[in-house]
């Protein structure tokens, strides 16, 4: 069954840094078929130069109908355009997966255009980077990582497991499933709200000069993510707007608790916070080597 | 000249993590003649069987007299005490250093135990850990790190050499001068603002359950500080009051454009905010390889 996975026809739309990624990890993995649908010729021709993919075009037509799995890699708002034609060419029986950073939205506008002779299961491979582009994929982008499936009720329980053992292919560390409501809520708080301060942090310094001489790691760490694909992250915002309104408004809540306490030099709240913060901080990173 | 140096009495007042290091550096660095004073006997007694310094003591009235230079490296609120020992103590010609973090209140503390023919250099060299005490200070936790002096009027040219001397042997990397005005403001951005927004992003997490099993690199590089020495950052946060409140505000601005264009579905404004954190970004870290 696992050997017959990796004679499957594995189509990838997309060959971005998660796109890339993908096709250089299942190649690594033994998969045989891999092909790749991409915007620009350019990455096409790399990409099978490079030997990761078999062949490849800039139309998706070209694939869809031979595909026993398709994997939709472009950003949000371009994934239904992709469903349409997926849905259209697609062969019954053939599964359909994402890699999309947010899920309620889209998993349904993306379930709308596939007849229900096609299996859906949508996903949210937990890696990237801040650059962009099949220069920056790599085996490495997806080692260890979290991948989360998303299921919707017509996700059939093949089709996960399929997913499921295509991660674990591909290096990923967890497999976990969530819904795509839950994983919307929880990605807003661990993913878009760090984001949004690390942008706010970089954008706050009105001098911007000679602070570069002074930082250290935590100012390093903080503003690492603040370099951010700009066109991809407006989407990952807007397309997750209810929750990360909400996340960004319990963090205000936290904040401003420490300014008035730092403002009544109230030692007390602070030191109380601080060892509150530490404990939370330690089971999360105890939780997460379990 | 640098030999003389190396054959000096140094006395470390404080063997946490920042004095410990130090004394492990130091003598790594060649020096041969470290003491170190600390409140507990058991870090002393550590210390000395590890060989990483000549003697200690719990009084610091045992060792001043002899010091050529003090490094004071206990918390900020403990600082002045020492300095009045230190002041009433040490031998003329003799230097004062110290580690403090934030530096125009305290440092003024401190000289003003001091008698003129003291000299008395402040230094914040950028480096500690989450966790406290000896057993977590090495020679890495300086290692590449920044140091930055902060003198006085009183501080002499020669004093400012010796520690800037100091801190290249003990392995740190960039020596810069900064005024304590002008430190504590970009400390106040580029360390503890970092530190609040750890705090305030970890503290947030209402639920706080099952979000271990879905956080990416982003949450994890962010909530690393969270994990913080109670104790001494509320000393710090409260100690620099004025610029931190500053920077919460000028940081809390920025959060809310952010909120507002997500509120409002404003792609353009959100394109432009992340184009302008990538540049700024790319150019801190740019700067700083220099």
């Amino acid at each position: 069954m696992k050997t017959e996975l990796k004679e499957k026809n594995i189509l990838i739309i997309g060959l971005g840094v998660v796109g890339g990624s993908y096709a250089i990890a299942l190649k690594n993995a033994g998969y045989k078929h891999v092909f790749a649908v991409n915007r620009s010729r350019g990455a096409i021709e790399k990409a099978i130069a490079a030997g990761i993919i078999e062949d490849g075009s800039t139309r998706l037509e070209d694939f869809a109908a031979r595909a026993d799995i398709a994997v939709i890699a472009v950003y949000p708002t371009g994934a239904e355009d992709c469903a349409r034609t997926l849905g259209a060419v697609m062969k019954r029986g053939a599964l359909v997966t994402d890699v999309l950073g947010i899920k309620r939205y889209y998993s349904q506008k993306i379930a709308a255009h596939l007849p229900e002779y096609l299996d859906y299961v949508p996903a949210h491979p937990m890696a990237g980077r801040e650059k962009r582009g099949l220069d920056y994929a790599s085996g490495d982008v997806l080692k260890g990582a979290n991948f989360i499936i998303t299921p919707l009720e017509r996700s059939s329980r093949e089709g996960m497991k399929t997913i499921e053992t295509l991660a674990l292919d591909m290096g990923f560390g967890k497999v976990r499933t969530l819904s795509p409501e839950e994983h919307d809520k929880v990605i807003a708080y661990t993913s878009q709200l760090p984001h949004a301060l690390a942008v706010a942090l970089i954008n706050s310094d009105e001098e911007n000069s000679s602070t570069g001489d002074f930082i250290g790691d935590s100012f390093r760490d903080l503003t690492r993510i603040a370099q951010i694909n700009a066109d991809l992250w407006q989407e990952l915002f807007i397309g997750n707007r209810e929750n990360l309104l909400e996340a960004i408004d319990c963090f205000a809540d936290q904040l401003k608790k420490i300014r008035s306490a730092v403002e009544k030099k109230d030692e007390e709240s602070l030191r109380a916070m601080f060892e509150k913060s530490s404990a939370r901080r330690f089971a999360l990173i105890k939780n997460e080597r379990k």
